[in-house]
């Protein structure tokens, strides 16, 4: 696609519209909006537009449609795949200044809110009315729940909740048209053409803006339950997760993490948390509802199957600040092994069943390329995240040997029954292993709707496909 | 469009694919295939061939697409929109032999199925194994799990379980070019590319043929409770639907049904009720679990928000086989209604809390109109199912001036946050409703997805948009 830059017409027009001071074209204030948190990659765009209304993207859409002008939509800059890096310059719109909850509807539970609103606080609002929107990534506190949205993104308690993609019921969406729709309607159900709701969701930004999210609440369950169980083997700690489900346990969050990831965490982060030898895996086990008896004898079911799987140890949370400390453990994973060293992310998923035989074949892959990696993730969801970490690995093989390596991981993962990415998004970074799972017919049928919402391809290009 | 009818030639081909005595094409023979469920309302198909792989059915969709043959998939007839019916004649593909349970995967919690197996058989195959499929329709007993897939289907269930959407992992679909593809993977999260799973589901056999459906079985819950609640108006019994999930409650089922509908299944039904006078209208609630003290517990908070909203009595299910005589009496209302009077059925869905407003406005219709109608349905998902009955109603204001009483039904139905359709799909009787609610934005949106799935249109012409 041969794209236009954005001449100074252009750049006036893009004034007029949201006005000069949320407007941003010098290097220094561009640099924030060159970078995600993909790797160490940079791409500028030449213009950043911070509109606040659907009406301000509307307008820009439709002058970037007319000029050729690529757009891309940026979230909080949070995601792992590059699906905000503005690969082809143009205009970048953050969406920034979206940050309303503009409404906690109780008597319906839906929520209305905008795109810019950090997922956090918005489920800080909703717990504060006794409710729960339990779509929480481990960059909750940072990250928007419009990019949420984009990447159809999980977390820790998908397990037993479902991903955003179970709670989103309409969304206000600006297509390069300059059209501003809903995709559907406020209710639970919707049988009424086809889902243009879903189809939004996980389409990283690449069919329409986002505008208005509306999205189911729940109940909030009022007890819980935290255990850390350690084993001696990677594969130990894997095996026991598809058992638990079988014992008929649902519980609400059910995390890997290799002894690697907690001994940086230790390190980054100062934690308290006695590291016994011999042990190389951990799960972390929440169980919540409204009953004392009934969490305990989950938790009691728990450590029956956990015994089987040659668990060493079990340590049960006795208080909120040491549940808390847990949790602190796996959420700062991802930034205590980023900040060791060089690094790429994967994002397997796998039938949970296969995960043990997924960690030991991304261990034999490193072995085989000479590579590190730390694996966390929603193993409940057969959800790992590989950590690839540069540490030693020469620039030449990082750079031209290391994607062999990452290909056999995904050729394994498809393998097994998987796919490339259960929340983190294809994005730029993946694109290129695509073809590992998917045909060309599978590429034509998205392409072809791709050309049906942004048929000038001017919405994120260079992303999910090329 | 125009389409061809189907030649001698290509008679032998189609038969060449499925041999001679899968083929029907006698008058007779075609008589079960002309309708579905659906009003009083017949159309013929030239063919029916019954194929049972999906190598067959790729080899009939490449035949009738080289040919212009307009291609009617039908699962067991049990639809409530026309969706299976042939308005354009031409070939019918019925998938009753892709009648196999193909694989109960108890390690990952799923299963792999074809499209032609009856909802509930399926499901008690599942329950053998301790495990839940929870999406059951009314017409479980008899309509195919493929069926389900293609209008998005719900039940009384979805209310705590979610809607098929939340159930089908991956579908096997073949396309009218006759490529077979699988649109996802065996994941509970994806995150890999446009969601062509989701887009496939509630597409009505207008994309593609689905052959094969993998799904997500979750362990199942051992106890429930079962109790009907009478109240004097059908506002009171709806105003209390939303009243209970503010209590922190989510009920595993809750079905409003009006008086007449009780009165019309005990004349039907010989079910043993007694019906009190001065009751309107009535909830069926359900709660289940694993702790027979926590249902109690949510029971007791039920009943205290009942006795908010002016119920006049709650009868407690006291054993398996008067759960299972209310449940009857739930479960075969459409059927009782139905056998009553000639009828049209609309799926109206709304925010919950607006039943009352919905329920109201429909029977000030009816006065207007001069129809009666019978309301049941999912009011736990704000989905009312309105059976107008023709009864004494002269078939000139039936043919002519019904239209536009349900117009106002629908347009309430939209004022309200709603949408046309909760479960049963848009088909052929509701389409000419669409604009009420969707712009011309919507509808070339959805026309150049189906362009892209289906070049040429054969595929269940005339269907949700026309």
């Amino acid at each position: 696609m041969e794209f236009n830059k954005i001449s100074a017409n252009i750049l006036e027009a893009i004034v007029a519209v949201v006005g000069e001071s949320y407007v941003l074209t010098s290097h220094e204030s561009l640099e924030k909006y060159s970078h995600d948190e993909t790797e160490d990659l940079v791409y500028y765009p030449e213009v950043v537009a911070r509109p606040q209304t659907p009406e301000e993207v509307s307008a820009l859409l439709k002058i970037c449609n007319e000029n050729l002008i690529p757009v891309t939509p940026r979230g909080a800059g949070t995601g792992l795949s590059g699906g905000a890096l503005p690969v082809r310059g143009g205009l970048l719109i953050t969406m920034e200044r979206f940050n309303k909850v503009l409404e906690i509807d109780e008597q319906n539970l839906q929520a209305t809110v905008e795109p810019g609103v950090v997922t956090e606080e918005f489920m800080n609002e909703v717990a504060a009315k006794g409710l729960l929107y339990p779509v929480d990534p481990a960059s909750k506190g940072s990250c928007f729940i419009g990019g949420n949205v984009s990447h159809g993104s999980g977390g820790p308690r998908v397990v037993k909740y479902g991903t955003i993609r179970e709670y989103v019921l309409n969304l206000q969406v600006v297509l390069t048209s300059g059209e501003i729709i809903w995709t559907g309607a406020n209710t639970l159900k919707y049988a009424s053409g086809y889902n243009l709701t879903q189809l939004m969701i996980g389409s990283e930004g690449t069919l329409g803006i986002v505008t208005k999210i509306v999205v189911k609440l729940i109940p909030a369950p009022t007890l819980d339950a935290l255990m850390l169980a350690s084993f001696p083997t990677n594969e130990a700690a894997c095996a026991a997760v598809s058992a638990i489900f079988r014992a008929g346990i649902i519980p609400s969050a059910l995390e890997f993490m290799e002894r690697k990831g907690v001994e940086w965490v230790k390190q980054h982060d100062d934690i308290a948390f006695d590291l016994q030898d011999a042990i190389e895996a951990f799960l972390l086990i929440e169980v919540d509802g409204t009953n004392q008896d009934v969490i305990f004898t989950d938790c009691e079911k728990i450590n029956a199957v956990l015994e089987e799987f040659d668990c060493r140890d079990v340590l049960f949370a006795d208080s909120a600040a040491q549940k808390e400390e847990l949790w602190r453990l796996r959420r700062t994973m991802a930034v205590s092994v980023k900040s060791n060293s060089v690094y790429k992310e994967e994002d397997t998923v796998v039938p949970r069943a296969a995960l043990p035989q997924l960690i030991k074949g991304i261990k034999e892959t490193g072995a085989k390329y000479g590579f590190e990696s730390v694996c966390y993730g929603h193993a409940g969801d057969g959800n790992l995240h590989v950590n690839i970490i540069k540490a030693n690995m020469s620039d030449s093989d990082w750079n031209n040997k290391l994607k062999f390596g990452i290909r056999e991981i995904f050729e394994l993962t498809v393998s097994l029954g998987g796919t490339l990415s259960g929340e983190h998004g294809i994005g730029l970074v993946q694109k290129d292993f695509m073809p590992i799972k998917y045909s060309d017919v599978h590429f034509a049928l998205w392409k072809g709707i791709k050309q049906v919402f942004d048929p000038k391809g001017i919405l994120n290009p260079g992303k999910i496909f090329s």
